[in-house]
């Protein structure tokens, strides 16, 4: 059986994640890098790999089968999605929820007018916890359903305080509250505020002079990120940051719980991970395998962890499958 | 839009659950319940669908979109499953593991032969939890799964104990073991014995004069039932067993932990229901809307929970699911 010949776009967290995952899956051959920088300047794990600019994207034509899209969702992925979809099979983990019907309308007509197929949103958050939610809702429909993110560090929240004045290092870690987990475990979840559901915990390291009382104020009355959060702010040394703070563990979970007939159905999807782009890079190649499995059948078009049968993630055959796993 | 016109086949627990999902989903319809009984004499909740016996299920074969077998695997679904196979679209929650490559078979050549589809071992496990099996296997390649049942009653555990002589009711409790839990969390879920895993737990109602003592060693050492396990047999009174232990709570979790690049990864999927028989109803229910679905497209032959996307079991449309749970 030829391997699917991978390309990975963008070398940052998860592109790199995705190198390590592909060695991970014996149907996988990584055959390109493509980056922005200048690609003799890029310094790549996989020696033997070509580095491609992603202006010369086109030259890989005919020897890619699918290209994971490991760009951001904020600049990149709205721009390199349709911009490959036109040309490759794609995957990626476009995580902007609220923009998620226009980005599927575009890379739904370039890969259609391109006779390609492109999965998109197929990270955790969207993607696996999005399944799970859809799942949950059509066994236990007279249900409610919650999805708590952490205990892990949220890079925009972190983002966000080190963008404040006076701040020189700064991490955030979202933290589910108990109290909140056991109510949506008891069919409540749809009646928790974002307050009752989530603690904000900040870890920052001050420059030197700097007005702490200030930067707690503008962190916890800062919008969207703080404000509507209870928020903890704790100033640490450079040397504390340094040794513990620097981690990408991330979690989370949805639960979602129903009534029939007097009695209680609760259905918990989590996940634990020491590293939050590995694991979504994980999950990218699942697709990955997927969208050319789609592809080979001839199918074209967008889709999404909605639309993509658990068989076609797999590595094993169906038969494989219901000896072994059903 | 029409609703989907189910029949129930057999009205026992899982019947009776799948009754009461069906009214919980609106684009569902009772058509009717078919029994083995004489039907003048089932007594069932919803008065106005007609009862029928099974060995005229051929009178409804334009009446109903969907037939929901509740049966038995031991006895009941490796007759029936492909008898209705053969002249309706099926769902049922088949379940001897061991057996289910042949039962695939003889479903898959009948569904096709009618040009029909059916759905067999959606249940949660076989059924939700295979599918997570398969899911983590495939995003974590690198990594171990287990699978953990209970804490729960399990009927053919309790049945086993009351064959015994001299006892006169039981109840068998599954326990999952904390620390092998544990292990399975760190990726050491493969190295478990089946006594590291599970304690089984029995309540017993001895019958007046029988040997306590004998029926504790008949029990502890019943192959395959019990005696590969740590087994716990408590003799409590008549009424104790009534007050207490009549309940069907069930619930299980898989687990799967992965490594890659020294980081670990770890996706859990659980479950906790009040009522064992009623959960699998609704899953069953959800299942049957894509069955119905498959047939409406064309498609034929036998399904798995492998096979089918999470969008067939939803009675969302593609863009709803996108917009509201992605």
């Amino acid at each position: 059986m030829s391997k699917i010949r991978t390309g990975i776009v963008g070398y940052g967290n998860i592109g790199r994640g995705v190198e390590k995952a592909i060695q991970q899956n014996p149907d996988f051959e990584l055959a390109a890098i493509l980056t922005r920088r200048s690609p003799e300047d890029l310094i790549v794990e996989t020696k033997s790999v070509p580095k491609i600019h992603v202006d010369d994207a086109l030259s890989l034509k005919e020897k890619i089968d699918v290209m994971i899209l490991c760009g951001g969702s904020a600049t990149d992925l709205p721009v390199q999605g349709p911009q490959f979809a036109a040309s490759f099979n794609t995957v990626d983990s476009y995580d902007t929820h609220a923009k998620i019907p226009d980005f599927y309308r575009e890379m739904n007509e370039a890969s259609q007018k391109a006779g390609l197929v492109s999965v998109l949103s197929a990270g955790w958050d969207p993607g696996l916890f999005s399944m799970n939610r859809a799942l949950m809702q059509a066994v236990l429909p007279n249900g409610a359903g919650c999805t708590f993110w952490g205990k892990g560090v949220s890079q925009g929240h972190s983002d966000a305080i080190r963008r404040v004045d006076g701040v020189e290092a700064a991490i955030q870690y979202t933290i589910p509250i108990e109290t909140a987990i056991e109510k949506a475990r008891r069919g409540e979840g749809n009646l928790l505020s974002t307050r009752e559901k989530t603690i904000r915990e900040c870890f920052v390291v001050a420059k030197a002079g700097a007005d702490k009382a200030e930067i707690e104020t503008k962190i916890k009355t800062m919008p969207y990120y703080f404000s509507d959060y209870d928020t903890i702010v704790h100033f640490i040394s450079r040397d504390e940051y340094d040794t513990n703070h620097t981690d990408m563990a991330h979690g989370g979970f949805v639960v979602h719980s129903g009534k029939m007939n007097g009695n209680r159905h609760t259905i918990e999807f989590s996940l634990d991970t020491n590293h939050n782009a590995e694991f979504t890079a994980s999950i990218l190649v699942a697709y990955a395998r997927a969208a050319y499995r789609f592809y080979m059948e001839g199918r074209t078009g967008a889709l999404t962890v909605f639309d993509i049968p658990i068989s076609y993630l797999s590595v094993k055959s169906d038969e494989e499958l219901r000896k072994e796993l059903l």
